[in-house]
């Protein structure tokens, strides 16, 4: 059981985010029984995504280009500039297909208590950017969390005091929603924001 | 967001056992993010264990030798055979320090309805391995559970038939708990087998 070479992969596995001992495991177990291929298909993904993919110049987002293909896109809207966390709020932004205009990925959001601090999420490089004459207007699309509250709070006032326009995705009532199962800070917010 | 790299690496994620859409995004992310150096670790753990990790000639547990460590321990007492579900099974057995006899690691255990059959678990090998004349005692540590028990109680038949004597895991109340709060079958297992 002891070999170097399985708990080696045990050990990398485990380092993964929320990945412990079982289901490393469990992991590495399929993958010498079941999936060699697999096995060998993902180390060949991990090297080349970690060789290949870096930050956009623009947007910071994950690409292989020097500027992601959504930033050289002539027929987005250059003139409203979106906000977001990860590369996957970007993706579920997209796939609402409710937003043509470009993106800043801060890769992260504020958190103190965790020594994220403004120079993590590039705040200065997002100030920059919303400042290129073209920005009309910055829509923050950070989560409704706490700390999603507070960068978006500090963004704001940071992007205003140079002028921009900065708006904030709506708090309301969920699409499909019964009012009755809605919590009420939701229905809080959505009573103030009506329209 | 549609990066070649990022999304075969996602893709390679996803194939791994209980990770979906989000978890294989959120680790890539974090992989590109916080840990490229893991990601190479890990890139090149997969490639060695996927290269060098095979089954032991004897037990059929992973090892990287022809025969591993424990078949090889002339320590270890022969006349014992203790068969497991898996390397992890195995692994709790030696942690708990009470046995010192051989093994066997089914690499599996018998469902039908998964179309796991006798010759996927190695029983022809079992039964070839008991029979070499020092093995006294067949110790089945397979799971209690259904499939766990169905295929105890098939090896059981063929190994019996052999004349080799074979013995269960006891079935009881674990250590350490409340009668109470134990379920009302391992409960009547346990008074059945009290002793």
């Amino acid at each position: 059981m002891a070999d170097t070479a399985l708990d080696a992969l045990i050990e990398a596995l485990r380092r993964l985010p929320g990945v412990g001992q079982k289901s490393a495991q469990r992991v590495a177990f399929h993958l010498l029984q079941h999936d060699r291929d697999g096995a060998r298909r993902l180390a060949h993904a991990l090297d080349v995504a970690a060789e290949r993919v870096h930050h956009c110049a623009r947007c910071h987002t994950f690409t292989e280009d020097e500027v992601c293909p959504v930033c050289r896109d002539p027929e987005r809207d250059a003139r409203l500039l979106c906000v977001v966390e990860t590369p996957a709020d970007q993706h579920a932004l997209e796939r609402s297909g409710g937003y043509r205009g470009l993106y800043f990925v801060l890769m992260g959001r504020l958190s103190p208590l965790d020594g994220i601090g403004a120079g993590d999420i590039g705040a200065a490089e997002l100030i920059e950017r919303a400042s290129d004459g073209t920005v009309q207007e910055v829509i923050l699309a950070t989560s409704f969390t706490a700390e999603g509250e507070v960068t978006a709070h500090a963004l704001a006032q940071a992007l205003r005091s140079r002028g921009l326009k900065v708006t904030r995705l709506a708090r309301g009532v969920p699409a499909g929603s019964e009012i009755e199962y809605v919590d009420l800070g939701t229905i809080a917010h959505a009573l103030v924001d009506r329209r």
